[in-house]
């Protein structure tokens, strides 16, 4: 119980929640320049549909800060769905006053493969898979964002920074720079599909524009990096302690994701120990691992479920996203139990890029979450008397 | 709070806890038939060290069952370390009474990489990282190992089952079987390194001898697949509720554990969509998804984080074991702060065909608390009748 | 992870936040119906400030509700400040634009005893008290109201009934009926005081005149009586699984609440076993018992921390509203450091009416949870289907 | 996630496990002057049974502790049942082999009114009472006071003690001394009562004598007292980190406690407000408060939530032993369902001196958990550096 974050809302309903609660007080937060930005960067990206256009997402802070800084208390936003109007009949909360045809409400009795439309009328007995999809859509990730757009503030106040980059978009894979650029998501979100290979990034768009005329999709594999450190958040002494086991869970509950890795990750399964472990070398240039360095960082960050002190580095394969727009995938009606084509609810071709920032955020609430149980703190000078007395003492070990 | 399980105990200490929590009472349970055979599941494989043969684990049971059956009490385990006699000074409670010359109290000081003897010394502020390792270590999961011998056993009563393969071992890649065999650990477990595809196994068992020759180690990937689950376990509706990131994060909090994907995983996140979404039938002879069938079962079974009733297929990267036994990997002393070589402590020289079963261990823990979410129950019958209740209510619909 | 609730806001900000997940889907739900008279209800009562008049709580819902039923996703709502504006600049989210006088932002330097203003400050490091009194007020208990007004929603659905009155109000103590009354709200919210005896009536509504013009204030002692339970909610076998415990957690947490007892509580431990434990008999008219009753019900539903079937019999003590208007008491100037009386907040004379509604609220909340921990269940049909299965199985024990 | 404990074990079962994990490493812990005594604490004073006088408990230590210190990791411990010999059969783990008769497994079908012996058959389906009532019984406090050890052992080196005493048994109450002694246990362990007043111990004796003759049982009031606390442990941002709330929640486990009051409690809610609340003053001779002081404490060193580093205050109201060994409860047979009197399982006529153990281990639990969520710190040495830091801090405002 140290970093909560909560969201609520349906994705064409009147809105989503955020709250994140354990904040610690007296961290300046402003939504402009905090949060707003996070958001803008969720709904970037080529690829996208037209919804992006529409909704310029925007969060409107509810309650745990004043007059420039946090309290402590739950820090609750809003970000209101601007199309809302238009679904009022659908997803209105209350059944139509006058009588409607049935078509204004909307309904999905064609379940799409790769969503959560039949599984979640199954679970719980709807008839309608409207009644699933709204909550389950990746549209609830705004809250997410907005969550973790705190944290990142908090952590950026202990010089801990997180960024994203693709390297992977459909069958086009991105170069490996010899070393990332020290601000990650400055370069990264130059490019249409925050790739840092700018030759990938043509083929990347190409591939994009081939799936939509196709009316395919497209998924792929982002990277987050998180560097800044210190050596000891996490532990292995009980499993869920452990970070990397609450990295993957973090990661994995994003929309899409089907996949998780740390380091090396697959690649590294393959090869001999010789070539996988990182050399432990003595380097007085790092205060946040206690004067040890590394050679390299195949671990990506972690031994043990404890950060090295080297940079954290997630990969996360997203799968193509489920709604096609053309050749749409066999189905079977909810009501008659006859086959048919699945529904096409208007949709994005690729979110890829905007998934990558999703990833971010999920990665900065669990790092503030390790960050606050190893120092606690209820103020931010206080979580900063106690991270800088710990790294003092490494300094004296 | 449905099932939940705790683990206590040092590698070469005392001995290993395992405690579960939440199970139902009236579940007919028998050490010698239920625990024990997968306490030697998990000790089997070619690769596997010395200490294999001194400790065949066996779990004394201390509580939570009463003539045979559970109680619905907490069910506490003891596997007793038989190694201790030779352990007692160095791992002893308190400091030894007499002098004892520094060397027995086996103190390592050249902390190996990969593993978490560096992070836990400073995390912990310890001298000597066996005071960190000793509960880093992979031993701990017999009790995890323990703890979920109970939650398949429940599970056997509703007609889940769980079974696991290797599908790579170092740079050996096994064949996909057309179809799994019905009964999988009947036949994975009669290959020295737990694979089914024969031709594979001989060269991966050529590799893990070549590398113990050389003094290196090994990883690779086990697949863990469930089946005969109802749709609907695991939810969509927050986070942490996603079956999917709560079996990622209980798979990546094994130790060595470096990768998760579910279903195509990785693979998929290159193909386009119309290739990776499983067509969705009608399929009469299939209760425990309500009548509805898939072409395929890319998505490994999980939709939105939710159960499809298809197998729940989950593949895990191993990287190789960190304990070099020759060309051992540089290190820094902790007490002189001088280069050296890593400490090599008695190891494995390839351990995966065990991960498997660690693998299933966790897989089965998840997977009998999510039914416990949506079934409830205190008794085993109370339990089934939910079960069966939804079943039939599914074929209702 | 059954039943969660959180809640947001501060007292003078924009509004509070009330966040409900882990509700079955299914459940008619009505903001007008179900949950805006419960927030009428937490504020009448005699000895209100005029707060109450400006403010008639109303709950704007925001999701996990369509076309009239729950869907199984998080339910969230707003209750406005509709005193906002004379806020605004106060509890500004940003540092005021332009220069404004020092009191504008109404600061609190004079922290009052007997309210969080001392400790909020300390702990999380502020200089003015506000920035703790707004959250720690017990304006947030609103937001539990309205969440627990969805958990009233389920549990009348099964049958089970919550309710709560009055039995002491500073020094007046209400006489015990013989019986309560079958529908225990009905008669208690008639009283001005929420009491069952209308003698005492007179003599607590005197008493808060009395204390008005003193300047004083009052608190007293409230019971929760929760009817229509089955036997075997909570569990012995974990201290954090007995239901007497969640219980009590979760009223002493009520703002102002001191003290929490059940059944015949602390008059109980003055008296002799043979006088205090509750017969068990036949009772065949009782299936929610499986046709056993008792001759009393001294432990107030009970026994072990599970529920015997016996109506829940809790009380509540609430010390006097700590803001005095009048008599202000001793304090100390939070920059100066010097004596002076604690500042005076508008506030109440006695809430105590009022605080018997939270009480309903989050015994509901634990209740709710218990019952679908017992139970699972995704959608309103599941939960009955297993609830009445439940009871048929005990009858036919 | 800070400080988490579990026990396993039933009554005449095996023994008892206790496992505390979150324990910071380095803390100097030996079982014979820690622990052990705390468990021979819990099996004294006047009233006690038989039992008492077979087994003298005695913790093994199983893991988390090396040399002398913790390691961070969980910490085991086991307190075997001296006893259990004398029911291998009937308490065994399978049915006996050969045919021994009914009477050899004890089985329990006279459930006793006051224990989960009816409640936990129906809810568990069990036919024999046995099944419920051995993890129901109050032996399972044992393994709650040996994790409460360590708690104990970490508060003591912070400067945070915590003692107990009996202020009414049965009828009696014993006067409130004017002061509390310094060491308070060492004073109340003194009486075989566990009371500071000598007169009224008399009086306590000669009632448990009384009611021993009379086959009857006795309960009454402990109160439990922690000093040395800083300001500002605890919150109120959300219901559920109030320490109020988690200590409630703790001491309303302990097996036969109805009632719960904090300070004043149910006194303090018949008293108009200006004789309540605790003036607040300038007093430099208080560090942990930040200088502040109280003229009085009715608060029980608790507002919103928060410690204010005044004494905490915590008074349990314990109900009389559910087992009469004459003039039994009327019961109904479980298999017949014929009435009958309760059973008569050997029993104590009084344990509430042993249960003001229990009530410390429970509040030293649920501080050191609150110590460690502010000030964090992953060994003894961090924890200390912060919490000074604090009071430097507190200090310097």
């Amino acid at each position: 119980m140290h970093l909560r974050f909560h969201t609520a809302g349906e994705s064409h309903g009147r809105g989503l929640i955020a709250m994140i609660e354990g904040v610690p007080a007296g961290l300046d937060l402003d939504m402009d320049r905090d949060v707003n930005p996070e958001l803008r960067r969720r709904q970037a990206g080529h690829g996208r549909g037209r919804r992006m256009d529409i909704e310029t997402d925007c969060a409107e802070l509810i309650s745990g800060v004043r007059l420039g800084q946090t309290l402590g208390s739950p820090i609750a936003m809003i970000v209101w769905n601007r199309d809302w109007e238009n679904w009022r009949t659908a997803m209105g909360q209350k059944p139509p006053v006058e009588e409607v045809s049935p078509k204004a409400l909307r309904p999905v009795h064609l379940p799409r493969p790769g969503h959560a439309d039949l599984v979640g009328v199954l679970k719980y007995d709807r008839q309608d898979a409207r009644d699933a999809l709204e909550r389950a859509s990746a549209r609830e990730t705004a809250a997410r964002v907005a969550c973790a757009a705190v944290a990142k503030r908090l952590l950026a106040e202990l010089g801990i920074g997180i960024g994203s980059h693709v390297v992977a978009l459909g069958s086009v894979e991105a170069k490996e720079p010899a070393q990332l650029p020290e601000n990650l998501n400055e370069v990264s979100d130059r490019s249409p599909v925050r790739t840092l290979d700018a030759e990938a990034e043509a083929r990347m768009i190409e591939e994009i524009d081939r799936a939509q005329e196709a009316g395919d999709t497209l998924g792929g594999i982002f990277e987050v990096v998180v560097t800044g450190l210190p050596v000891g958040l996490g532990s292995y002494v009980s499993w869920d302690r452990k970070l990397d086991a609450r990295l993957a869970g973090a990661l994995m509950s994003i929309q899409a994701i089907k996949g998780v890795e740390i380091g090396l990750g697959f690649h590294g399964a393959r090869l001999p120990g010789s070539r996988v472990h990182d050399p432990i070398l003595r380097d007085p240039a790092k205060p946040r691992t206690g004067g040890y360095g590394r050679a390299t960082n195949h671990a990506g960050g972690l031994e043990g479920g404890v950060t090295t002190g080297e940079p954290l580095v997630l990969r996360c394969a997203m799968k193509p996203i489920s709604t096609l727009m053309k050749g749409r995938l066999p189905s079977v009606h909810l009501l008659t139990g006859e086959a048919a084509e699945a529904t096409a609810e208007r949709s994005d071709v690729c979110s890829l890029p905007a998934a990558g920032v999703v990833g971010e955020a999920m990665a900065a609430l669990v790092v503030a979450d390790a960050v606050l149980e190893k120092f606690g703190g209820d103020s931010l000078g206080e979580v900063r008397r106690n991270f800088d007395s710990y790294l003092a003492h490494l300094a004296s070990r």
